[in-house]
This record gives C-alpha cells, sequence and structure tokens, in this order.
C-alpha cells in the first residue's frame, strides 16, 4: 500500500516504521527534519508539507499532540484535504476531543474522504513493538477496510462504534485509570499510615473487592511489583502530563454534555499538583507521592 | 469446641449457623429474642447477658454494628471481660476502626485474653454459605490457633499482620472499592452521554488499564452484566449504607494519622448523596443515579 | 464618537442604548434582524457585516458569547481586523480566557489597533441602568483613552493592568465567588439539618470570620434575605449556566499554567450537577438545592 | 460570684482571669500545675480534683479540648456532676460536636443543672482583651441569667438557639470560613499565576461578589494585607490543627445527620495536607502554599 504518514514524534516515529516493515510503501511528513531522516534512513519517502505527503496516497495515517495540529494538517495551507484523493481514507491515531473529530469526519465527508478516529494504547513500547491496540471508531465497512492497516502496527484492532467513538473509549478509560490509580495511591498510603504491610495489603486487594490494573499490575507503593514505574524510581511508563492531558479531555467533553465528573475533576487537580511538584514527566502512579510522608519518600 | 457468640444479626446469625453445623457447641446472646430463638432452634443454648455467655467458652466470637457495641459488650456491666476464663481468645469480626480494636486489645491482654480481629468481606451470601473471607490481625501463633475456627465459617482466612490490621485490610480495601465504583460509574454514564454503547465501554475497560471488579464482575451500568446487582434495580449486594459506614471509619482513621483521603472523602460524600436521596438500602452500585439523566434513570 | 458595536445580545443591546443616550453616534452589527431593528429604532444604523460596522468608526466595542465568536469577527470575512482603520481601539467586553485575549491583541497590534479587554460585572440590571463595573486590561495610555467611552456604559471603571487582565480579574472572582457560594449552601443546610435556625445562623456567619457577599447578600437559604433570588423562587440573578461557563474558564486557564484549583473544579461539578437537574436557568445560588432534603425544598 | 473553672490552657486561662479581673471569685482546676499556680498568683484557688471545684460554685465554666475530656470530668471520678449543687449552671466553652452537648445537657438536667454550650471566637487574643465573642445555645431564661458570667470573659454574647446551637453555630461558621480561606488561596494564587499584580486582584474581590472575610481581612496572599498573617510568615492566628479539628466536627456532625459536605469534606483533605507538609501549628491561611509555586514561596 502507498500510506502517507504526518506525525513522526515519540509514538508517530515506531508506528510508521512499523508500517514500513510489513512492506508498505511510506510518504512521511515532520516538522522536525532528524525525524524526518530517521524514517528516510529506513526506506521512507520525504516531502515538505502534508498536502505533498498524501497527493498519490491510497492511505493517510496522522499522529500529532492536539487537536489543533491535526485541525491545521487537514485544513491549513498545502494540508491534507486540499491534495488527497476522493475515496481516500483518512485514520487519525492521536488523541483528541470526540467533537473535533465528528467535526473533522463532517470536513473529510463533503470530499468523499471516510474518516476513522484510531487513537492507541500501549504507549512507545507498544509501538516499538508492534502490540498496540487501537480503539477505532468508524462505519462497519471502513473498520474492515482499514484493520489490515491497523494490524501492521498494533495487536488488538477494536471497533468502538461509529466515528468518535474510539477516542470516546479512549478518554473513558484513562478518566477511571486516573481515578483508580489516586484511590490505589491513597489506600495504599493510608493502610502504610495505619501499620499494615503494604505487600500484604496489595495481596488483599487483588484477590478481593478493591482489585484493579491499578493495585495487580502497575501498584504506585515502591517495592510491591517489581516490574512496576513504582518500583524504578516512577521512570518510564505513562507520563504524569499526559494522564493530565486525557482528563482534561474527559472534563472538557464531560462539560460539553452536561455531564458531572467529580471524581475525574478531583484526580485532574491531584496530577495538576503533582506535575507542578516536578513529576510531570514521572509515570502518573508517581501522585502517590502526595500521599506519602516526606521522611518516607526520602527513604525510598 | 465450645464457643461463645455475641451478635446475631444479618452477618452473626448464618456465621453462627455455620459454627453450629461443623459440630461446635454454642452459647449465643443478641438483644433480639427472636435471633436467639432461631439459632436455639438449630441447637444453640441461649444465654441471657454476654458474660453469661463466656463463662466456660474456649472461645469468643462478636459480630456488632459499631466499636460502641463491642465495647459495651466487652466492659459493660455482666460483661464479657468479667467472665472470661483466662487465656480464651476472643475473635471480633465487627468492621470498626483499628485504634479501638488496639484499645480492646489491650484491655484483654491484661488479663491474659488474646483479642483477635477478624473483619469479613463476602456479605450474607458468603456467610450463608460459608465462603467468607476473615482478614485477621493477630500475633502468628494465636494465628494458627483461631484458623481452625475461622475455617467453620470462611473460605480464605488471611493473615494480615499484628492485632489491628485486619480492619485496615478492610478499610483500605472499601475505601479503594467506594472510589472505583464511583470512577467507573462517572465512566460508563459519560461514555453513555457522549454516544459509545456501554456494553463495548465496558469490554474496552476490562480489558485494558481501566479494568477493575467494579467494573468487570460489577458493573454500575445497568444491562452491562446480568448477575450484577445494576441488572437488578439495585437491589441485594452491599448496601449504600454499609459502603458509607466503611467510608467513614477510613476518613477517621485517616485524620487519625493525619493522612490525607482527597479521593476517599469525595466518594463518602457521593455515596452521603446517594444515601440522602433514598438509595440508602440499594447496593452501593446505584450510586451511578447521580450521574445518569433522569430520562434514562426512568427508562431503564 | 462614531462607535461600531457588534453583538447585541441581552448584554449588548443595553450597552448599546447606554452609549446612544449619551450622544454617541453608532453602527451596528448582530446576527439577529430583531436585536439590529430595535436599535435602529433608537438611533443607531445597521449595517450586513462586523467589517461594514467598523468602516469609519473612532471606537469599536465587541460583547460576544465566547471566544469563537470574537475570533471569527475579528478574522472571518468581511471582519474587524481587515476593515478597522489604523490606530482605532477595539474594546472587547465578552467573557473569554486570557489567553485568547493577548493572542487577539498581538493580531490587532501588528496591524496599529490598540486592543482591549473589559468584561462586566452587574448582570442585565446594571446595564440597562448604566451601573455595569468594568475590569479592563490595557497600557495606561490606552486605559485612560477609553475611560470616557466605557463611563457612558458603566460606573466602575477599574484599571486591572496589561492586557488580559481584566479578564483574569473577573475569572478569579467568579471562582471565588461560585466556591464561597457553595461553601455558605452547605453550611446554611447543614446547620438548618443540625436543628439552628437559618435566620440566626446567617446572622453569626455575617458579623463573624465566615462573612461574604454570598451570605450577607445573596445568602442562597430562602427566606434570609427578602431581596436574593432565593427568596423569590431563585428567578433572576446570575444564571447557574453561566457560573458553569465562568468555573470552565477558570479551570481551563488553571490547567494551562499548571495551576491547582480543586476547590474550583469541584464547585464546577456541583454546578454542572445543580445545571443536569434542571437548574441551568436559575440562578446560581439554586445549587444549595443539592443539599437541602426533598421535604425541605418542596415546603418552601 | 463563685464561679469553678476547669480547663487553664491557652484559652481557658486567660478567660479564668478575666473573670478574677472582674471581681468573681475563683476556685481552678487543670491538670497543669504550672497553669494553675498562674492562676493562683493572682487570686485564685486551687483544688484536685473537678469534683473538688464545683462544691459550692454558684456557677461553672469548662473550657477543654475535645468531647472526650468533657465527658470525663463530668462523669469521672470526682467529676463535676457527683458534686456540683442542684440548680447550678454549667457553661461549657469547649469546641464540641452538638450531638455530644445534647447527651451531656440530659445527664445534667436529669439532677437539676442546666447545661449550656458556650463555645467562643477571637483567639487567644481575644481572650486576653475580653473581647471574645460568645454563641451560646441555652434555653432563654437560662441565656438570660449566664450573659453576666460571659460579659466579664467577652463583648459580644449571641443567643442561638437552645442547647447544642452555639456549637452548631460555630461549627458552621468555621466549615464556611475554612472553604472560604480554601478558595480564596485558590483564586489569589491563580490570578498571581496567570499575571495579575495580587494587591489589585484583592482590591477587585473586595469591592464586587468575590468579597470575603477571608480576603478583605485575612488575604493569605503575602503582602496584600499588612495585618494578616499572610504578611508575617503565618504566624500566630487561627492554627490549622484547630481548623482542622472543627472541619473534622462539621463533616462527622453531617454524617451523622445525613447531610453532604462536599466542599467541606475537600476542604478538610487540603488543610490535612498542609498540616502533613508541616504546617499544623501556622495559620490555617497557610493552606495557600498549596498553591503557590515553590519558587515563589521561597522568593518571598
Amino acid at each position: 500500500m502507498k500510506i502517507a504518514f504526518v506525525g513522526l514524534g515519540n509514538m508517530g516515529a515506531p508506528m510508521a516504521h512499523a508500517l514500513l516493515k510489513t512492506g508498505h510503501s511510506l510518504t512521511v511528513y515532520d516538522q522536525s527534519q532528524r525525524a524526518v531522516q530517521l524514517l528516510v534512513d529506513a526506506g521512507a519517502k520525504a516531502v515538505s508539507s502534508p498536502g505533498a505527503a498524501v497527493r498519490g496516497a491510497e492511505y493517510v495515517v496522522t499522529m500529532l499532540p492536539g487537536a489543533g495540529h491535526v485541525r491545521s494538517v487537514l485544513t491549513g495551507p498545502d494540508g491534507i484535504l486540499a491534495n488527497v484523493s476522493p475515496g481516500v481514507t483518512i485514520i487519525d491515531s492521536s488523541t483528541i476531543d470526540p467533537a473535533s473529530v465528528k467535526e473533522f469526519a463532517s470536513l473529510a465527508a463533503t470530499q468523499g474522504n471516510p474518516f476513522v478516529d484510531a487513537p492507541v494504547s500501549g504507549g512507545t513500547g507498544g509501538a516499538a513493538a508492534g502490540t498496540l491496540t487501537f480503539m477505532v471508531g468508524a462505519a462497519s465497512a471502513t473498520f474492515a477496510e482499514v484493520t489490515s492497516v491497523l494490524e501492521a502496527m498494533g495487536k488488538n484492532i477494536v471497533h468502538c462504534g461509529d466515528v468518535g467513538t474510539g477516542q470516546i473509549a479512549k478518554i473513558c478509560n484513562n478518566l477511571v485509570l486516573g481515578i483508580t490509580m489516586g484511590g490505589v495511591s491513597e489506600a495504599m498510603s493510608l493502610g502504610a499510615a495505619l501499620g499494615i504491610d503494604p505487600r500484604i495489603l496489595s495481596g488483599i486487594l487483588n484477590t478481593s473487592t478493591g482489585r484493579s490494573w491499578s493495585s495487580d499490575t502497575y501498584n504506585p507503593y515502591p517495592g510491591v511489583i517489581q516490574s512496576a514505574p513504582a518500583s524504578k524510581g516512577y521512570a518510564g511508563g505513562f507520563r504524569t502530563d499526559l494522564m493530565l492531558k486525557d482528563l482534561g479531555l474527559a472534563s472538557e467533553s464531560a462539560r460539553a454534555v452536561g455531564q458531572p465528573v467529580f471524581m475525574g475533576a478531583l484526580a485532574q487537580q491531584l496530577y495538576q499538583t503533582s506535575s507542578a511538584n516536578g513529576c510531570g514527566r514521572l509515570d502518573f502512579s508517581a501522585v502517590i507521592k502526595l500521599y506519602r510522608r516526606p521522611e518516607e519518600t526520602t527513604a525510598r
């Protein structure tokens, strides 16, 4: 397939590499020359604008930091919509708000281009290994068509419903993740302060009604799970500032539909505080530092 | 064994029946004559005070609504401590604050009686089926000794550490449970309002980082899990007012050790509102009603 | 003065009338023909675009619902910036985020037009009476220059600092207002539930450290202050949905500068719930209905 | 008058001195010999138990840290109730929960002693100057009778209603105070981070709907009000740990009557965090440190 790929950041670059590896022909665009060069070295063709990238392409994939960037590469000067061939499907893997997705899909539809939202989970590690999960919002026929492209980059390709539902799924998942991690942080810290061994407490939670991924796979208390960021100084993992972005999308989407998100709004402020305290680039489970005493935090 | 059992409420009665069934000899006390009579019919001996119950007993089990009740049967007129034989172990299965447990254990220790906190999870169903989980706080030797008694009433007997840690484990588990259920309620409601099918959203959460018992086993959105209270009008299950009690224990215990519990305090207010709205006797997952629109709530 | 006025809604219309009354010459634009006709009847000249309104104007005043609308009339086809004479000052009285203000001011500056943010407080009543407060962000010289125009529409013209600070002042005032009203609602309801006469409690607060405008001038408990919306079924006043808009601006502005707003985020969710419960068009003090029991709410 | 005074702490000692100064005859009891000696030096008579203090007294005044202490001096061995003459009024100026007040009043009533709750505001400074405010819960006749005693210690003697309402008034005032101070801290910090001069912002709030005692008299931002603790390193004033105690009383009282206190529960966690961060003995307005950036906090 001839694929245009726009956006070669931490996630986009390994995804583009994965497409190359599976034999697709790639034309790439990014503002960073260095990012582009690494793909060229791997066999991609470089061009100087999003519009140039999509001319002649059979599929378009975008992976960008926010809705403003997507809008810009779609509708800006020498942009995608002005240059893409009719009928070509545009797959946006950025994490953005569902309302923008619907707007972009409408714009694309007026000129005959299907638009698919396909945000991912799995992080840079999953992107490099080709094991990402794609949450896909698309009409059924379009979903069937794009599956083969997505399978080159990921392991689980989940159809969430019509266009926009991929973003809804991702936002809601990360909303509950941010809240649950906050709750596990609170309970683990309270338990330790009250005098139970954190490993024993974790064992209780994980075999009982308190069980969650945040506790049994990614426990925020240092030393409970050796492979978790908490046991490695909160390095790596899913950055606090990215969790903060996703909780912002959740609370803004909630506001747009008049839905309260009490726990989500509080969680957002906790991660905001964690970020303000200097943990923005650490794994989001570092939010537990708000709860543990200074002496404990220092001691480990 | 000759066992004294004090407190024959919704939980205590089936636990006492389970002890009888496994062949123990039981002397029981409760303020309710009716509750006592049901046990007598099953073979227990009735007496007129906690003190009378424990005279000659080899073990004492108490199962009461709050710390005040435990204090009263322990230290009140014709109470347990004034009548129990030295060396006899007192097992308290009530859910109360860890500080009270330590105080009671000290009182008992001065007269040579080991005191064990052994709160349960599993609800009235688990009590009737003998499949409760006991979270036990006790010295190792005492734990070994009481295991056989507890095994008559439950399936999992977990040693959490020294006296008091059983309550800590239970409180911390229910703290994280109350928070997580609140978070799942929020995310499921937001997703539905934004337009994703709740069953699909649930599927995404349960195979991703948003996974938790509150989502994959007990989802609060009606129709997602057929066996969950949400699909049966929130009847049965774990009552909102009991969750409220446990979150109150968590926030008071946190205050006593100077530990913040932001998410827990907010969750407590959400269940408080749910209770004030008339849901106090419904399953705690009815908290989702705070998030779903009136028309939806009516429709299902 | 020849003044162009764009945006003749609930607030804009009476402000435009006030300018006419003080002898200014007005050219007006609004999407609503009816709104325009009422101003024409009072002596204004109507035109068919923002651009047409500003041609030949000595001052431009805009009063619009959100930043998107301001962007559109400024930069859209036949917009203000493409048609305004160099040197003419643009006064925007809309309530929008400070970041957008700075962006608009930069755009205007590149073509030699000072841009002033001048959001108001005082509501539609104040607009009709010409007693609005203007919170003005502008360089000192520009502030001195626009004062005479603003004095035709308001009583207090406050210089808050450089461009953008008018919005910051308004957002921060309404942030603290929304929180304080929530707190007074909670305390008045708790006091009543515990058994103190709400009028006596209000008297205590107002002469003590609990004193605030939300308590001594606008108390949310019915019957405490006769002139407050609470004593008139929460009609009139400052609408819940407008408070919700302003708290949204506050939390988004906070996110943009990495500042936590715990109380503000929670207050936002409370007003969101109040709005979802059908109180969106009532005065924001109706948030107290979340705290008062159904029977009480009905009884009064 | 012959007055028995029990509890000579930071507040009790200056209150007892004020009674001596106005010519009353005082018999005092406290566990601290040093506290007792200072009163003896000023003319009081010392005794060795609460019971001994009240024998022959015409009034009893108690000023203690918590409900447990009040219970102990009332009902403990050689306590007040066993020794006080029938008809003598007991005035408790401690800040405790309204439910305990009602219980103590019932106990006292059974033996013919009126019980009055009369918590104070005004701090140690007000106690020393004799300018305290007393919030009094008492039947009308009892209130009339105790006024002369209270006027020796305070300036404003406010009748809040029947017994218990003095505590309700105090708890509700401090609930709204804790919330409002949190809100002002948030808005002042946000304004400063967005770029407005804190003194200008304070001026806007204080002449607008954001006005409150927390802003116009006790602003938490350093340098805004010279006489406020914020401008003196948060020394003196009303300690964070005392605000924490009062918010704890509010949330527990709310729980007892099934009333949600969302903002109060969040405020409690904020002061809890402030205390855990080492600010427990600083003025409660130090809660603003949670919102200001480290560099700012250091800089001032």
